[in-house]
């Protein structure tokens, strides 16, 4: 019995590490995209850092008098140009610092236009990966505890991602709480926001204290839990759009048999 | 030649006809994310109307000397609120109005919970019926012409979507442009930030001459325009995501048959 489920164990291991060629595919994008948000940063950062530093002069006077809050520093340098790429890129969008010159437009476009599908094909890859990866966890756990059958339903995996969901959103919220100093409850509304990439930019993270400029950890921790957050995301919505996708892919089959007979 | 050509064409009718169950499930799902955004508006109108009415006094001595712009009119009464509920569920997320209330940030996260997964799978929906028609139209014009193959090859949908879009968006764009007074250029940037569902809020339709009150039909304009544009992107998103995720499915079988081998 201990010696059978060492072999399925073994077995397991074998078939997961011959998924070579799509864990391939997956790592390819995610440096494909990490370039592009590279590529990108320094594009924005030169487009759009001259307007801005211009625009600044006259903001300080401003600045002091009405907008206390507005203390996030060169919103285009690279680490905030990075960040704009991961918002557009994402389609975040929280609009914290938008691209005012016409080049700067323009590249945005053409950037949101190779950016977006690569991002989604990307998140969808990364969200697949992960319900694989916890079919297979729930499989082992499963013929642990001696279950009858040891398949991963569809409801099991459903569940797995909501709870790692939950547990990257609780998290975040304690991270950005502290250092954003939002109450737990904004903050938790905040990571909602981001990653179900609705954006609204009410609240947005890295705007204060020069966060962008001094707190490079903080900034890499950010930037990490959006994409790390939305790719789980992914693997929920992908279960549920390919669930969808199946159904509709069934329904058409059926539909052409009986046009058929 | 051409009684050949009829039948052809009356058969794919049969078939076309046949398709129901996934027409009707279509259908059901606009029925059932119009419901949604109608019982959100609803909602929203009555959680956040009345915090907004008393900041609305604040904001009127402000408004005058600093805000010039800001003429929106009320942002939360029925017509605002349908809007905001569309631009929740789209995930496009302008921001030009949030929740304040601790009861309206919740509503809004559970109403996202709910909205936003319904609302993917109405666009994809939508695409896939899009694509499916388009396909019909092609292989009929490949017929018409005499072409050899007259199969709708991926390529000629992804072509098909790709100029619809374009359609879309240079009209929006016009239509935009004369209604908000902003250049066309700008316009465009707007149409191409909110069908990306990127919705930076740096320009944000309906909130000059306080349309949302005054202008019924430019506001149904705008929302059709929003949503049907959205089905259409979603039409082109579908197709890649559709071929990326059918190439993962052959890597895996053939993975698998490696590992058997
Ligand atoms: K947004
Ligand atoms: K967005």
């Amino acid at each position: 019995m201990l010696i059978e489920s060492y072999r399925d164990t073994a077995l397991e291991f074998v078939v997961h590490c011959a998924m070579k060629r799509q864990n391939v595919r997956t790592l390819s994008l995610v440096v494909c995209t990490f370039t592009y948000l590279l590529i990108g940063a320094a594009v924005f950062d030169s487009l759009e850092s001259q307007t801005e530093a211009k625009r600044w002069e006259f903001l300080q006077a401003v600045k002091n008098n009405f907008v206390k809050k507005y203390n996030a520093g060169p919103q285009w340098k690279f680490a905030g140009a990075f960040y704009f790429a991961t918002v557009v890129l994402a389609m975040i969008g929280y609009g914290h610092s938008t691209p005012t010159t016409v080049a700067g437009k323009l590249f945005t476009m053409c950037y949101a236009m190779v950016g977006i599908p690569l991002g989604l094909v990307m998140f969808q890859s990364i969200g697949e990966r992960l319900n694989k990866f916890a079919s297979v966890i729930i499989r082992r756990a499963k013929r642990a505890s001696g279950a009858r059958c040891t398949d991963a339903t569809e409801m099991n995996l459903m569940l797995a991602t909501g709870m790692l969901s939950s547990i990257i959103i609780t998290t975040g919220a304690a991270v950005f709480s502290r250092y954003e100093g939002w109450s737990y409850f904004d903050s938790f509304y905040y990571c909602f926001v981001t990653l179900t990439t609705i954006g609204f930019g009410d609240y947005v993270a890295l705007q204060n204290d020069q966060a962008l400029t001094n707190k490079p950890g903080y900034v890499a921790l950010s930037l990490v839990f959006i994409l790390f957050g939305l790719a789980v995301v992914a693997a929920s919505i992908n279960l549920l759009v390919l669930r969808f996708m199946t159904m509709q892919a069934e329904d058409a089959k059926r539909d052409e048999q009986d046009a058929q007979n």
